[in-house]
């Protein structure tokens, strides 16, 4: 019988999450982890913990021998790139919670776990109490993994339910989401997706091998949805959700992006209200897979990275699978997207660059229009985030270069225009 | 960086589930594991592999020292058992799926754990794609599961909402359950609640180290569930479902059952229809998770056999945590159920040993009762299981022994009658 591996922990930042961590580590002798030390920013406030335990010398942990695990729940990317790349030179296992850093320095950090060894886990980096990247990392095959949509961002989807549930405009939403800690003071980058796609750009690598940094990913949040969208999807018995969405295409290639997505009621992602995450993953064996749960907050968070250290005692890395094992997948961007978009005036609309057009709401007083337009046009150009334009999925799945054409065709013919 | 342990397994059975496992273990070199033989009752049948593979002595596999793990996928409990203590003894790690033989032989399974250092491993056996055992396993501190609620069983799930959403009868949904493959030419076992009784036995000790043998848990399945049943339930906007539940008492026991219940419209297992599988967790840190996905059939049983054989690759093994590292849970039955009860005829109902009765309906050509009863007396006394009588739990919460009597002087004083 294997022994398990005595944790002797350095811990980075004592917020909420990292007070949390203490809490539960002091109640379960049975992990065998303790907190050898914890490393501050600011020694002067007042922390429930003794104060032997705290320096602000970040050395005292890094090249401290006896610690062989570096716990970090920190708030500066940078900080954080900086401990973890240490840690991990120096010979220690690494617990992170960064998206941010995660998603920025993913090649660094791969070379880094193959050029030492060590391993490197960030569970609570991504829909915290969701087990998502344990679960795509041994749950998958590469050759089996159809498509993942998920909604990664609590705050986000917190403001949509209470504007579809309350009728609350996105302003006082945002507010309340903000009074009770779903959202940051400043909350551009949950809002403006920018958190979105910083998970999924790493969720990509273990569910299909891809590394792509988060800027080359299509995305945007919700700060253009309008109070008339809500009416739109109301009426079609629809949600509006911020849905990263990731799609193995016939080509072989994978489709993704993090928008804005009407959701019929009966979708697994329209059960996901409030500062719940949720994850549906179809595979060829599995089928359709379903998981829930809180994404952000400090509890789940901790318990996240809990999970992570119980798995260092014995021994697990992420095995980056779908890269190393496999062919890793390419990101792909020929496809075409039907998409709702909602306006003031119809001049701010390039018309000609959809490839037809499908619905034309010209006398509301927000107009509308629903049509398929290439992936591209969307990557390379902004006219769908300026001017107060919205631009959010329809129902429709990604459609595929190589069915384009008959679509079209069929959808002339139902216009009575072919 | 740790090696991998490569993998040569002995598979016993080659049905559905062994057929698609080696149909993906070709597909898969990255997982190093490599089927050496397999083993089958019947040599005459016409088999898709090379016919040197396969055997019909067992010990064939069992004392080749080459293979390092038997995969069991079998259908006969006893032989199963057979198998795995065999292959554990001779120093072979296992993969298992038969529920029936893991919940009959836990505790000599346990020992044998104990005694070898192997690992068995048999995330298959419940809720086949949903990774439920490795969650409840790695992610959820004793002291920290408030309750564990579960459907288990897809046949039953498959045969409760065709009843409900396309108001089929009771027989006619059976067959068409047969007719996909959902359910045994001898329904017994699902439809009774024996197969999901056997789950919770298991699932118990994952979630609570907890170890009881199913006929000392409480249960029913859904043979007396009656069409008016379902017609009170629509009226309710609310659903039944036979649903497996756990939980924490203030006393420091726990409640478990096995029950057919009502259950709201917005109820997380209420999403959860046809042949699928539901787990709801909730927990101190990270509150309340929904895990969702096929229960059964030979894909999804094959995924999680192997996710199994993954595992073994780095030498998982469970640690029992709850067991052994915790002080284990005991079963507790000082609780109240408010239940729902429909019957033909009055006498067959022992009203005197309900605490009280809530609701009285004997108008109705389906008569049917609502009250409250101690867990005990369902426990000891078989009266709810015949004469067509129909036992469902209501949407109300477990009483714990400290609340039945302000919780019966309020319902009374409610009635007019205090």
């Amino acid at each position: 019988m294997e022994t398990h591996k005595q944790l002797t922990i350095g811990l980075f930042g004592f917020g909420v999450v990292g007070e949390g961590l203490y809490k539960v580590l002091q109640q379960t002798p049975s992990l065998k982890a303790n907190i050898k030390k914890i490393c501050i920013k600011n020694y002067e406030k007042k922390r429930n913990a003794p104060a032997s335990l705290f320096t602000t010398d970040k050395n005292e942990l890094l090249n401290d021998r006896d610690i062989n695990v570096i716990v970090e729940v920190i708030d500066d990317a940078d900080a954080a790139f900086d401990i973890v790349t240490t840690a991990l030179t120096n010979g220690k296992d690494v617990v992170s919670a960064s998206k941010k850093m995660i998603a920025e320095h993913l090649p660094a950090l791969l070379e880094l776990q193959e050029k030492t060894g060590q391993s490197l886990l960030y569970e609570a980096a991504a829909c915290a109490s969701i087990p998502v990247i344990r679960n795509l990392e041994e749950y998958y095959d590469n050759d089996l993994l159809h498509s993942i949509k998920a909604i990664v961002n609590g705050s986000t989807n917190f403001i949509l339910t209470k504007i579809f549930e309350e009728g609350l405009d996105f302003k006082q939403a945002l507010i309340l989401a903000q009074q009770l800690g779903f959202a940051e003071s400043n909350p551009k980058l949950d809002v403006e997706g920018y958190d979105a796609v910083n998970k999924w750009a790493f969720l990509l690598t273990h569910a299909y091998g891809i590394i792509e940094s988060p800027e080359n990913i299509l995305f945007n949040g919700i700060q253009n949805v309008h109070a008339a969208d809500a009416t739109v999807a109301k009426e079609k018995v629809q949600a509006i959700k911020l849905v990263a969405q990731a799609q193995k295409l016939k080509n072989g290639g994978v489709a993704a992006f993090v928008l804005p997505q009407f959701v019929k009621q009966d979708d697994h992602l329209a059960f996901v209200k409030n500062e719940y995450n949720g994850v549906v993953i179809e595979s060829g064996f599995a089928d359709k897979q379903f998981f829930y749960g809180k994404g952000a907050g400090s509890f789940p968070t901790a318990s996240a990275v809990l999970s992570d250290i119980a798995a260092l005692r014995y021994h697990y890395r992420y095995e980056y699978k779908k890269l190393y094992h496999h062919k890793p997948h390419q990101l792909n961007n020929n496809v075409f997207l039907k998409i709702f978009v909602s306006f003031d005036d119809i001049s701010f609309i390039p018309r000609e660059r959809f490839e037809w057009i499908e619905e034309w709401h010209a006398q509301e007083e927000r107009k509308y229009l629903i049509g398929v337009i290439s992936f591209d046009e969307l990557k390379q150009n902004n006219w769908w985030k300026e001017n107060n334009t919205s631009l959010i999925l329809t129902t429709d799945p990604v459609i595929e270069d190589i069915e384009v054409k008959s679509l079209k065709k069929r959808s002339l013919e139902l216009a009575g225009i072919l």
